[in-house]
């Protein structure tokens, strides 16, 4: 692993569902290091169910020890109940890698799909066909995993690109 | 302090601005101990933002070691995206209490204006003067903390009458 090389973690929040995936990026290829599905016990109660999703991905960041985060900024629009609980486990989510420290971005659905399949309205299977094709090392069950490594994926791609443009700026600033 | 008397921390959720308002309780009588506010810098991001939240809850429950805790249930209808941000606040309030192991309750706004003022219509300002005359030790300066302190006072009863009930049931079936 070269000292360019950087770890990401891809999170797809969700309170039955978050998915995980962790690559490593040299900002030219991707390797895919592991991925997964929290699923916190849905007998128990919200603020437990919390805890279970928290403890579950602070145990991810510190085993694969990622130094940047990405997560999906979802949007719902269907019924206040159903976006207030989404809410409730984004805000759980975000709070894991913060707690370690790490950087932390957000992408929209359409920005990752754009950015993975190439178009914005791409489906589960286009998604999951791609992060095939980009990652094929990877081993996923679902498609939960599969975004969280789309996630992934999108960071990756966006601050390759970011690194470009500023080295592009500071040599046009020499000239 | 009696062994019957329990420590109960209220909350009322909020990404500028969260409440909390510590009571003691013996069943019969509520005893003021603190309150206050909890307001994360608004110039970071929004992960940030909440891990200020989530140490600032954890560093109150740390404080003054309630057992049980009680949240407001809020119920958001405007729009999806203020929703969600309710949402991201209130997982990560009802996270802070878990992680500690406490008993978590939740109470809707209008059970709580019930409980507290007897109307499920009261104004903020019938529920600070409520809260007042309730917990005459109380020095608050905000709604959010008032609030904080009827979601206490609201638990402090619901559990007291729930006691009262269970101690009824066990006559009758020994009779």
């Amino acid at each position: 692993m070269q000292s360019r090389t950087i770890r990401i973690i891809g999170l797809d929040p969700g309170l039955r569902r978050t998915g995980w995936g962790v690559v490593d990026s040299d900002g030219v290829r991707l390797i895919y290091v592991a991925s997964g599905v929290i699923t916190p016990a849905t007998g128990d109660d919200l603020a437990y169910r919390l805890r279970e999703l928290f403890e579950g991905i602070c145990g991810v960041v510190a085993s694969f020890k990622p130094r940047e985060a990405a997560v999906e900024e979802t949007f719902v629009n269907d019924n206040p109940r159903s976006t207030l609980k989404l809410g409730q486990a984004r805000g759980t989510v975000l709070l894991a890698p913060a707690m370690s420290g790490l950087t932390i971005a957000e992408y929209t659905p359409n920005l990752i799909k754009k950015s993975v399949v190439g178009s914005g309205h791409a489906d589960k299977t286009q998604i999951q066909a791609m992060v095939k094709f980009l990652l094929p090392r990877a081993t996923f069950n679902s498609a939960d995993e599969a975004d969280a490594l789309a996630i992934a994926i999108t960071h990756a791609n966006h601050r390759a690109s970011a690194a470009v443009l500023a080295a592009h700026e500071k040599k046009v600033a020499r000239l």
